[in-house]
């Protein structure tokens, strides 16, 4: 197995750990609405038989939900792409494109806790400024190997 | 050609097609808020010549198609990264893979029309439940098969 | 090298400068965030020591950038998704691709720069015409190569 396999070996597992707890965002957001008869459309308001559901947009947790759900999207949306196209292209040993990705995937589940408990700050900007670092890292490397426009 | 080269060919149809119609969002809120004179900078109001034209954050149809494009991208980013990690990684037999793939494809084109029309529920519900436990089986099957962290 | 090889060693490239400046907005935000004491989170407060900081969701710099950002996710995910699978499956010259990834990048960059400064209208609206059409003739050139469903 070439090190750029293996390397998209360690990519799957990595991208689909926090591709799943991504996902996990839609169930939770569900559970919240039908908890507290708390949709967004009106349609939905026969999916509950409270007397008192109505559609709502300032759900505290579900905005917090909405707004950490986000945050994954923003950050793990650029891990995936670029940390795929690193496993390939990086130029750099397995063990710096393993460290790469095992640190990312620590710092968005942690993120993901100090989030929605909440955590009291900073833990949730180190969170972020990690994972950040550690795509901008995989970028700046994978520019410089690929540098073709 | 290889089991994952072709399972690979199915995949870049149907990840082609999805991401087209997500894409479609777009030009359709445009659409709307040229129509309705409902912008969100001030900058676009010299797009219209209407008198009543005016930033709006508020309009029915653009936050319903908003909340059916949000939707889209939380379950269509997943089924690229998943289904296309899926298709080289699996494991699985081209028959599994394809199947994975039809459903989700169509379980997200009748969850918008779902959205859209909008059609009563529970029908949005379970293309939605549909689309998600298609990405979770894919998730988990490849999860299996790769596990290197 | 063969031709899908060198394609997407030029789609890494325009890959991963559309990502890194999507990334950008995360810091931006913060910057604003802190310098203005306007928070999402009651959390957040924690990180400044001025008087009136508070919970704020309509700054107007903040929600421009968001919307900027949310603009970006939009069509840089397509762009991902389509462009990387028309450097392998797409049959067409490398002129060709290189020529669509290099009118995207220019596109979104314009867009950017026209949403936050903000430039008047219709320079955005082009910009976003333009990226549009080079994701939509990509995606019609894969999917008439690849129909396989």
């Amino acid at each position: 197995m070439s090190n750029s396999e293996e390397a998209l070996k360690y990519f799957a597992t990595s991208a689909g750990l926090v591709t799943v707890k991504m996902m996990m965002f839609g169930p939770m957001t569900a559970f919240y609405r039908l908890k507290d008869s708390a949709f967004a459309n009106e349609e939905d308001l026969a999916l509950s038989n409270k007397k008192d559901r109505r559609t709502v947009f300032n759900h505290p947790q579900i905005e917090r939900m909405r707004r950490c759900s986000m945050n994954d999207l923003e950050n793990i949306v650029p891990f995936v792409i670029i940390g795929g196209l690193f496993a390939v292209f990086s130029g750099s040993s397995l063990t710096t494109i393993l460290w790469h990705y095992r640190i990312f995937v620590a710092s968005r589940f942690l993120h993901s806790i100090a989030y929605l408990l909440p955590l009291p700050q900073p833990s949730r900007v180190l969170c972020y400024g990690v994972g950040f670092g550690t795509n901008l890292s995989m970028a700046i490397r994978l520019l410089m190997n690929t540098w073709l426009l």
